[in-house]
């Protein structure tokens, strides 16, 4: 799979493919920032007037439901219908899954509707995702019974998708392989977008490939990498403010290389 | 009181309280990462549909009016009100009232319908939240006849709230007493953000204890020491955008002893 | 003119003019802080309810279709009027015109209600704006039979506006005069926002002058010098990250003597 991978570096630099974004307002600029890091191109059109319009445009639409209300989930529900026509890649981000009602409703009855291509979240949000037992075993990540490399496994039968769980080994499985991930730093929690803005890398990789397998690994991995490189350059003096644009160079600054120097399988 | 703070810092990072946000969109990303920086959680769910769910599983909510509309302060309400039911604190930040009509109504008929833990503005938004004679004297700071200090202490008087005054020197008043904070730095008032995220820091700490005032104390005078920490680490060659990550940094290395360091009461 | 913009860099941070937004939640933050950043003063409210009032006791108006929708649209169009009948100049960002019907369509309605003094975007976004033939030769910059500079001129004549047309060089016109901008760097392209924040300077400088022509060389100008010296800062292991700190910095920096030792005219 490195081949593969180092040539996505390559490829997304060189396509510059189009990402529609329709995402929470908390971290919808480091979304565009990161996507432009990687070589894509981010948009990110939200009216119900022109999503379906915007998402023919794109190489690949992601969906976050971090502030999600129902204008919002109506824009998604265009969106990735016009995605899935076009057969674009969707990456699913449900952040928040399992903390209220809502959420988690919106959640089934979205992936009851589009068929998304990766959903990526933290393991207390994907197991919530595809359990009835989420709430009656908590949602908390630490309550889980299933281990996360389990749940990747499981999750991507379940919703018929690549799943990416972030955690301190990120696992990502296509329902028959997984593969684990043992990069990162604790400093990638004490930031806020690491999650969403992963989302984007994977779409961008997407975006240029039809192996969206790899590209969920790409997209996982380059940020966990970058993380890992962003700490080493951080002083004594400094903290998350530093981290977070150190975070944003070594992704601009990654390459195949660089990537392939740095991964650890685990 | 220095104790008392002192421990603040250290429970914060203990408890991790989710704080829930109900903000502007200028500033979100800030108030996420602040609130992360102190040791706390922020979530900041908008919709109708789960806000109240949300503020029931928060330890802390921040209502902001910098980008109000019809649907947020909807959602604002909804929150208040499950806030008040569950005994959580509420932090106020009456952003940009006194400047239209629409504003000032929405704050006063949220503050009749709502009650707040802290209200925290600068002198002209909190004075034109208690004087029907805003309006006539106008609402700049320099036009008010009354001193911060004494404001601060009606405030929290009429309001029933503790009051932070922001300023040259920050007052906190709980209506009996009045504590004068002289740090800080003019560059606080050449970024966007200083104020809403000051909101966040008294709401972290505000989560993880009863003494609400002690907490409003913690949190505007962290804002005002890192103020003056990161001016002093900007070169000559730097400026708002240096400025800002440094702030992020200062925040995120402040611990009690820091804190007691560089605490100057007026 | 260079007399005339040197003076506008003390002007406006003398009167520190209010310039009201009505943009995109993608770079609503740092359109905050690039105003801050040039002595101007923001504010960002949306809600119909009160967008006149604030139009009101603003200087400048920006209009931004970034992320564009019916409440967004309405409010300003609610905006616009008041401050034609205030006679404030308004800077208008047709963000993505050219690429959804939904787009294009609005924004040809706004400006047959709308007086606009400015009008900022990309070659593609412009020539959309003005050319029926816009569908039919593509959006993409590459597509356009016409020259930037020519488009300038003929944009501003059929807009009756001040048009400004950003790339390698920038052209501004006041459909008699053009001025072209021979700064600038291609990073500029790899982080988001140096457009909308383009506007913001425009509008800061519009906001203490009635030469909106001097205001529109004086902010597009001030972007692209700033874009270059924040360039020469960079060092190796540093990316977008950095580079989007120290472009503000540079804004920040910036007065009428750095302004003309940097500017070349094309």
């Amino acid at each position: 799979m490195n081949e593969v991978i180092k040539d996505l570096f390559t490829q997304v630099k060189e396509v510059q493919p189009l990402i529609h974004h329709i995402t929470n307002t908390v971290t919808i600029n480091d979304c565009a920032n990161v996507t432009l890091a990687i070589g894509g191109s981010p948009v990110m059109a939200t009216s119900v007037e022109e999503v379906a319009d915007m998402a023919q445009l794109a190489q690949a639409l992601v969906i976050n439901f971090g502030t999600i209300d129902d204008a919002m989930y109506e824009a998604m529900m265009l969106a990735g219908q016009a995605a899935n026509k076009k057969g674009i890649p969707i990456v699913f981000d449900p952040v928040g899954v399992g903390a209220t009602p809502f959420r988690t409703e919106r959640a089934k009855d979205y992936l009851n509707t589009v068929n998304v291509s990766v959903v990526r979240g933290n393991a207390s949000e994907v197991f919530a995702l595809i359990g009835g037992n989420a709430h009656t075993r908590g949602v908390d990540a630490g309550d889980i019974s299933i281990s996360s490399r389990e749940l990747a496994l499981e999750a991507a039968r379940k919703l018929n998708a690549i799943a990416v769980i972030s955690g301190k080994i990120d696992y990502i499985s296509n329902g028959t392989d997984v593969i684990g991930i043992d990069n990162g730093d604790l400093l990638l929690t004490k930031i806020t977008g690491t999650g969403c803005t992963t989302a984007s890398l994977i779409a961008a990789f997407a975006g240029v490939s039809t192996d969206w397998f790899a590209a969920a690994v790409a997209g996982m991995s380059t940020m966990s990498i970058a993380g890992e490189l962003a700490k080493k350059q951080l002083k004594k003096d400094e903290g998350i403010g530093t981290y977070r644009i150190k975070l944003l160079d070594q992704i601009f600054l990654m390459d195949g290389n660089t990537w392939e120097e740095g991964v650890r399988f685990a």
